[in-house]
Order: C-alpha cells, then structure tokens, then sequence
C-alpha cells in the first residue's frame, strides 16, 4: 500500500510536540501556571534545556511568559490558548499509557 | 501552584511517543501495513534510524515485523493492538495541528 503524502501541518504539529520533554512540560502546565522551578523540580531534566523549551514554546505560541516585578523577580509560565488546545492529546496519551503501560 | 507527582507510567508512554519519528511512523501504519522501503520514502528519515525505530517499536509491542519469503525477501510492518490503540492521540494530533498551524 502507498502511504499518502504527509500533511506539512501534521508533520510539523508532531515535530513541535515530540520534542523531547515539550509533551511532559505541557501537561504540567493543564494544572495551571507553574513557575521555572516548580517545573524544573517535577520532571527530570536541567534548568538549561527547560529553559531552551520554555523559549521554543513560546516562540511557538503554546507558553507565555509571565514577570511578576517581586523581589526577587517572579516569572510564571502558563498556557497560551494554543497550548491548552493541546489537552485532547495529553489526555489520550494518559489512557493509552494508564492501559498499556505495565 | 505545585505539580502533582508525574505518574510513570504516562511518563514512559511520552517517552515512547516523543521520540523523534515514532509518531510519524505510526500515523503511516494506521493506513496499513507498509513496506520498509515505503516508509522510509514517505519519511525524511535515513535508513538507518528507521531500522533503529522500527527495532524499538517491536520491542514495545507497538509494531509486528512479518517476514515473506518470497524472491526478494519481503518484508512488512504493522500496527499491534496496542499500536493501534494509539488511533486516537494520532487523530487529535492531526486536528490541532489542522487548526493551530501555520
């Protein structure tokens, strides 16, 4: 069977949310606004490519980058409504790894 | 606000579908089953890392590799019951990507 030409939209739309650790950072934030620490100690990864992540989702209007002028300085991050489009996967990929994950 | 304990289980599912290809792999496979030599044409993918893929897929249940011995050999892959399972977050991938990308 020939496969049928891959959508450009499709093709970039997974390149964007198999990007290592976006999927894992987009569902923490379904849970509200989370700040660069919170993030950083939820999930196994180093503060240098969180924030490499955190500027490529913005740039990709999913995040927004939010700085509270405190002392000291607080920025949160949150999702755009692009980014909580995003939900329907994540919770799909919830049920397919809550039923065939061991 | 703080993060709730990721759960492995969909920690590990992501990690399977983030990695780079697998998801345009399996979103071939849902047309049927395919030839390696179809994918790799349909994909921008070197030889070498779709046989790497594929090797991975098959030792998570996600893909079947059957073997035709005719001349030449020909060889097909096909989604299991637990790839197809991935239908669903393939099908929300696609509407968003439809909606939100450029």
């Amino acid at each position: 069977m020939n496969s049928p030409a891959l959508c450009t939209k499709v093709e970039k739309g997974m390149k964007i949310i198999s990007q290592r650790w976006t999927s894992l950072i987009i569902y923490q934030l379904l849970n509200g606004p989370h700040r660069f620490c919170e993030i950083e100690a939820a999930l196994p990864i180093s503060g240098r490519v969180l924030s490499e992540r955190f500027k490529e989702l913005e740039q990709e209007g999913i995040v927004n980058r939010e700085v509270f002028p405190e002392t000291p300085v607080r920025i949160a991050y949150s999702l755009t409504e692009k980014g909580r489009a995003l939900e329907p996967i994540m919770r799909e990929i919830e049920k397919w790894s809550h039923t065939w994950i061991d």
